[in-house]
């Protein structure tokens, strides 16, 4: 850990507790590229197996991810009183669940989401890395 | 405006108005190329005549705005309860404020940033496109 400015610490979040915090968020962002710039999107998604499983409907975001799987996905907590909190990268590829095991799996997941049509496909982030960061104050006696 | 699922609508906000919010909001993401793959990160900012400030450390993310200057930052406001809330993209073209009256000018900002080093960089950037939008539940009588 890194001491940041007299008061905070920075320090690197391993990946099984990268998973641990994902877990328990329900919103995080994906990042896209769309001719070829990046894009940053809210969505709702759940931690299924070490994967990122979020729901989207056919249009932009659906072609996009086909012509370049290599995505992003982050997820953060921040408190801006405190200036403390974490965020989480998972770099990866996205695959649509299209049919079969794969999607009646899916299908079975608590993915709770609050809108925007029907999102009839089904995306997994399969990772290819995970960090994590954490910039935390340090209790004193 | 769009009725989504019987209690919450979608609209899409106006530029003027994503400035107005982005303006009332301390942290934000920005989204980067790094070896043709996107990544994101929070980044402490401040909205300077519609133009999005930030600064970061000499490092990875610093050539990669290098390498790629197209990116995108984006800030949102959700209430995970209430399922509400809204978004801002930003897509545009950082440039780093290297001297002269521009790096001046910017370092009389009022931004305040967290942790993470020096910051030595000063990131300017320079919107091509403003998108925002808003779901929201519609009051009852």
């Amino acid at each position: 850990m890194v001491l940041l400015d007299g008061r905070t610490w920075l320090e690197f979040i391993p990946p099984a507790e990268c998973w641990q915090l994902l877990s328990g968020t329900p919103v995080g962002r994906i990042g896209t590229l769309v001719d070829s710039a990046p894009e940053i999107y809210p969505v709702n998604f759940v931690v299924d197996q070490e994967t990122i499983v979020f729901r989207t409907d056919s249009g932009n975001k659906l072609r996009a991810l086909g012509r370049s799987p290599s995505i992003c996905f982050e997820a953060d907590e921040l408190d801006l009183a405190d200036h403390t909190g974490w965020s989480v990268l998972v770099k990866g590829q996205a695959v649509e669940l299209a049919d079969g095991e794969g999607l009646r799996g899916a299908t079975r997941l608590p993915l709770h989401f609050w809108a925007l049509g029907e999102k009839a496909h089904w995306i997994r982030v399969l990772p290819v890395e995970v960090t994590g960061r954490r910039i935390y104050r340090r209790k004193t006696r």
